[in-house]
């Protein structure tokens, strides 16, 4: 069966984040008001032909952890669902 | 009254993304079987502080467009909900 996995990566809260800053100064110059903070993160989609979806899913959190975040300062959201 | 936006901004699917084939070949070779296809986009939070919510989606869906995607290579999507 044919599944989706949305791994959403982001830095842990208390990690800075300059690359959002200068998104969130870039919007104050462009003249929009009210932007109070911008934090940036990965969006990663996986399709993936898997067999059962307990497995599967043991599968995705095990490389999200080792392999597309980084413990130390982010953490990470798995979404997974029918589908390609 | 204090709304949180979530812009995600992914490549379009004609565009080719190395960065998702470099992580798909990886997961290949620490022996993940079943994975198709990687994509990586951006995940981007913001924090505003804004007036009305029809405005404040016009200016945001402004924003995504003009400034953290670009149009002619990628897609953006945009999630605007209460709460910081």
């Amino acid at each position: 069966m044919k599944m989706k996995a949305i791994v959403t990566v982001t830095l842990k809260p208390s990690i800075l984040d300059p690359q959002g800053e200068a998104v969130a100064h870039a919007l104050q110059n462009m003249g929009v008001k009210g932007v109070q903070s911008v934090r940036i993160g990965k969006h990663i989609e996986l399709e993936i032909e898997g067999g059962e979806e307990k497995a599967l899913r043991a599968k995705l959190e095990e490389i999200s952890k080792e392999l597309l975040s980084n413990p130390v300062m982010e953490n990470f959201h798995l979404d997974l669902r029918a589908g390609g």
